[in-house]
């Protein structure tokens, strides 16, 4: 009988290429195809709920794949876990309605970034949040993030390679963020034992009903102006409005972004 | 004028051949000697407090070296982090006495070990933690750490070659523990907003006089054994007493250890 599984799984994206398989390069889907096929036997190309680039981390990735015999649902995720590098590990194996598909079926997202704000950036945590120690309107930066909330046309957000800029599948760059804040939280505790300096992250969490290639970066990019003083409110609304890419700021670096959970 | 700098230093041992500078490999003493060099033009090698394995994370190694004209004190953390790779930070630098030795002034050395007891160890965790996810007898490993406090002979948990079983200029294997325990804390912290499943790491934390070459690895390892209920405390004491390396534990794996700090 063919089961339909929901793979539930984290990763370090720093040594991989992204999600999305590529040739002669580690990719995280390639890695999992990989597992898959020396645990069952099978080629199985894992479907994920999206792409995730290179350097860019996941708590909660989720990935659909079918499979027919072999090995009990139970007994997949220490056999995956077995095979598969530290950097990657499965969280969970449930088998889920033939229907369920693990981009198609997602209703939400939600996604962190992380900005180290102290002056020095402890070497545990330098592959996972981006160092950025200079002066930020901390509450300038609030303030913007809670203007992108609602249904909005996100194009000035997406990357400006077209064919990267949307999911597979979609034809509209609309998009609704049901929250956006910034938070500053405690990294003391991933130093392990030195004396805390206050709360050195700031952290960005946004949950979604979508998002575009780029869309997160683009934005935290575009937040750092207006922490900056370089952008105010009413520029930060003109942006979303022109609809054109080259209008908003940089996008900023990979290694700060972490897909959290894909809800269905 | 001659000055004689402490520098202090953490880094992610993960990615380099150990503290010890070698030829055509990425070591932490070679790395900062180039990071000098950069910065002030001449060749220095800085001289750490002690070496640390390939794979040995530290929070604070110190290491001194001389310098003359040039660039002011004040100015050289942020010069050699600006050219230091990431996995390196500089923490301070300080003008020390002429006299001061990073290594032969070194009164106290503080080390720990990470284990993590849950069963999936997160990705972000990984280089930084020894998984043992299986049954322990922690009561029993805690006993047994404290049969090491006081002054002992340690030949048993030097590394087996004795070129390499003692620092430089040492000529005994009689070390003094002054504490020694192991205690669970949480690091859900580490994995930024998974839900936390209690006390998941046993951490191991070490202060003495000196340590020989691999004997905190070597003791835990052991340590290990005895939450296994292959040796018990008697047993411990008898490779304590026996001065023999072939009669302890296995090394623990080098990417638990950490060197926390050295006391002068």
């Amino acid at each position: 009988m063919l089961r339909n599984l929901k793979i539930t799984l984290a990763y370090d994206g720093s040594d991989f290429h992204g999600w999305q398989v590529q040739p002669e390069r580690a990719t995280i889907q390639g890695t999992l195809a990989a597992a898959i096929e020396r645990v069952i036997g099978a080629k199985i190309l894992p479907q994920g709920s999206g792409r995730t680039d290179a350097g860019v981390h996941a708590l909660a990735q989720v990935a659909t794949c079918q499979l027919d015999a072999g090995i009990p649902t139970e007994n997949l995720r220490s056999a995956l876990n077995h095979v598969l590098p530290s950097a990657i590990r499965v969280l969970c194996v449930e088998e889920a309605e033939p229907e369920f598909h693990a981009r198609k079926s997602a209703r939400a997202k939600t996604y962190r970034y992380r900005i180290f704000r102290g002056e020095i950036c402890p070497p545990l945590l330098a592959r996972y949040v981006y160092h950025y120690p200079y002066p930020l309107d901390e509450k300038a930066i609030r303030a913007a993030a809670a203007l992108i909330v609602g249904e909005h046309d996100f194009t000035s957000f997406a990357a400006a390679d077209p064919e990267r800029g949307r999911e597979e599948g979609e034809s509209s760059n609309v998009r609704t963020i049901c929250s956006s804040a910034w938070r500053r939280i405690d990294s003391a505790e991933m130093s392990q034992g030195r004396p805390p300096d206050g709360l050195n992250e700031f952290v960005y969490t946004v949950r979604g009903s979508g998002f575009l290639h780029h869309m997160v970066r683009n934005l935290v990019g575009t937040f750092l102006l207006v922490g900056k003083g370089a952008l105010d409110c009413a520029g930060l609304k003109r942006i979303l409005e022109a609809r054109d890419r080259s209008t908003a700021g940089s996008t900023a670096p990979a290694c700060g972004l972490y897909l959290v959970s894909v809800e269905y």
